[in-house]
């Protein structure tokens, strides 16, 4: 058996799991907070419903994998640090240069330094994160996971913005995607779900979390989604405004005197849904206020499903019909309230959804379409960590050399 | 009869109808060009195909409006002025104060000059219009045609962005749309060619001109449009980017050393298929390329008709279909290439299009679906005059006086 560690690594946190393939069982889950405070938490999930919690000084990323590999030994969850076969890294941005998954060397660490001024405050970590498993298990491979790497397969007419062409040849502006390994896992389980080779279908994937996106996938590859540039761009998110008037950067510098780097900011941790109601940024709190008569939560609950279902209108004229349509991530497995409010009207385009397969359901792999529905509605809880274990698996040739 | 001119003045240009209400017959088209310099040049066409052209010194809009109206009675168009019973006037913004057209007094003049800031460069030459027309005939009634009016029945989760709500309540930052009067005006010739009352249709107007823009009309009322807080906003355009990542502005500040005002200007004038080919604004001169195998020719002419391919499924997604897709202005009426790529692949939602009654179709009201499609697809010239005719006739009730 090979383990594989699947690391996600945040300017102050560290995520990672810990799975045993190919056969794919999670051996532990685990989540340092508070990365550099003298009050870090860490905290790991384990075996069948074990957990361990701990309140520790933790000065640095390499501090916090140091702790989390020793608690593997610890709690006899692993005998050596030599049973880890792989470590798989997501990582933000490969712009152009990935279109997969690669094993890391010096020359794809330098690569990923580059990407620096196009995700500066999830890049840094990223790499912080590589580093700390490269000093502590040297001699063990390190695969980076590229959250754009699945949209690379866009073709240029819906990967280019309509900006003189120099500024995509000179400054690498285009749309990029993310979410890429969620959309991936998804819409390859649907194949397995709907028991059809991915080749032949036509797959409107809804990664609706507190970041959100939504990605066209025909025959397996992503054509089209709805982040760009930057995750910015797109649907209403939890605080981020999505795709708006360009023009209206300019005019809020003026009113409000902000810089341009501060309107952005506005943009992306003061709107979405936060700004809109005034109350959360949290879909479930929005909901509850709406459901008590807050006429800004209801508005901010429209404008978040509707541009989700006018997306759904748009991807499905792109492929030229659907197959089917998944929700995934936080919102899209657990709340049938927005699900519903998506969904409603799109008959037709041949969905016919069954409200009372949609009523409850919650985090578990479902179709809630009426059965004689042409397009199918599936929810499906997303993995990436698997994805990640998977491609660090496939790309490192650890199969072969471990089973 | 009642004679009404219809005018729509723009920096340094002033064009204007003469029409005959409520037969609706046109008496004159006139096009004052260079206004301000001292090699102005002026057009009308009357009569049955004559034609007057002349080029002489016109120092300001003023000038222009004595010329113009000297030549209706020179040319034996008008015999006084006297029978001009009412003039409207194409203006750009009506924000949220003007759901209709309106007669001018003063309030209406002051609410229009303080709308100036939205539209900094259609506003001033559209109040110059006005009062020039105020000075020389001032008995008679002068009626503001706003562009934004028609789409004023958005509900607010549509007009609305994700920002802080503020910004809408402070500084009114919402979609407002434009190209009013031209999708107000197709979607109510559809409804008389198909024959049916327009409460009853869903349709969906795609305005594409230089500039451009789409409407999802449903039971006549605006309910989305593709424009925005400014004409920017939505498709692509002949030099317009359209909708895209706003982080992409403070991106190519710090590139290109550009301030937020000159980066948008380059998204307004150097962009849309003129950035991204290279080449021409002119799609026609776009087509001419791509068929000589220019390959960005060829993109752009993919991104321009994929963007409106895309929408017409969002717009159809947000009416639960569509009864009827309309084409007009300068592309819409006149190319047959454009109108194939965008139709090509709608058949998941009901669009079947017949090449042989498309193909070469120019300028002219024309059904363009085959006939058993559920929707129909149909050519209607634009006529934003008559439109503005209209208006003034029902605003200033001329017909019950003058008739």
């Amino acid at each position: 058996m090979t383990k594989i560690m699947a690391v996600n690594a945040g300017s102050s946190s560290l995520k990672f799991q810990l799975l045993e393939m190919p056969s794919e069982k999670m051996l532990a889950v685990g989540l340092v907070e508070r990365v550099g405070k003298e009050d870090a938490i860490f905290t790991i999930k384990y075996g069948e419903g074990q957990k361990f919690h701990i309140v520790t000084p933790l000065h640095s990323h390499k501090e916090a994998v140091e702790l989390s590999l020793e608690k593997l030994i610890d709690l006899d969850i692993i005998q050596s640090f030599d049973e880890i076969a792989g470590v798989g890294h997501r990582v933000l941005h490969g712009k152009e240069l990935y279109a997969d998954s690669v094993v890391i060397d010096d020359e794809v660490m330098k690569n990923i330094e580059s990407f620096v001024e196009l995700g500066p405050l999830h890049i840094p970590p990223n790499l912080t994160g590589i580093r700390a498993f490269q000093t502590i298990l040297p001699n063990v491979p390190q695969v980076a996971v590229f959250d754009t790497a699945f949209h690379q397969s866009m073709p240029e007419e819906n990967f280019l913005y309509s900006l003189p062409y120099e500024y995509y040849t000179e400054h690498g502006v285009r749309k990029y995607g993310f979410h890429g390994t969620s959309h991936k896992y998804v819409t390859q389980r649907a194949a397995e779900l709907l028991g059809r080779p991915l080749e032949d279908l036509r797959l409107i994937s809804c990664h609706l979390g507190s970041g959100a996106s939504i990605a066209a996938v025909a025959g397996g590859r992503s054509i089209d989604t709805t982040m760009g540039f930057t995750p910015l761009e797109g649907i209403t998110m939890g605080t981020r405004s999505g795709s708006l008037d360009p023009a209206l950067i300019p005019f809020l510098m003026q009113k409000t005197g902000k810089s341009a780097e501060d309107v952005l900011n506005v943009m992306n941790k003061e709107s979405g849904v936060y700004g809109l109601s005034g109350i959360s940024s949290d879909l479930r709190d929005i909901e509850q206020a709406a459901a008590e008569g807050n006429h800004r939560a209801e508005v901010s609950l429209k404008i978040f499903s509707n541009r989700i279902h006018g997306y759904i209108g748009q991807y499905a004229a792109e492929m030229n019909g659907v197959d089917a349509i998944i929700f995934t991530a936080g919102v899209g497995e657990n709340s049938d309230v927005i699900r519903e409010r998506i969904l409603r009207g799109l008959e037709f385009m041949g969905v016919y959804w069954d409200p009372s397969l949609n009523n409850g359901a919650r985090g578990k792999e479902l179709f809630i379409n009426y059965p004689h529905s042409p397009v199918k509605v599936i929810i499906i809880p997303t993995n990436e960590e698997l994805v990640i274990a998977r491609d660090t698996v496939r790309i490192a040739n650890l199969v072969e050399s471990h089973v």
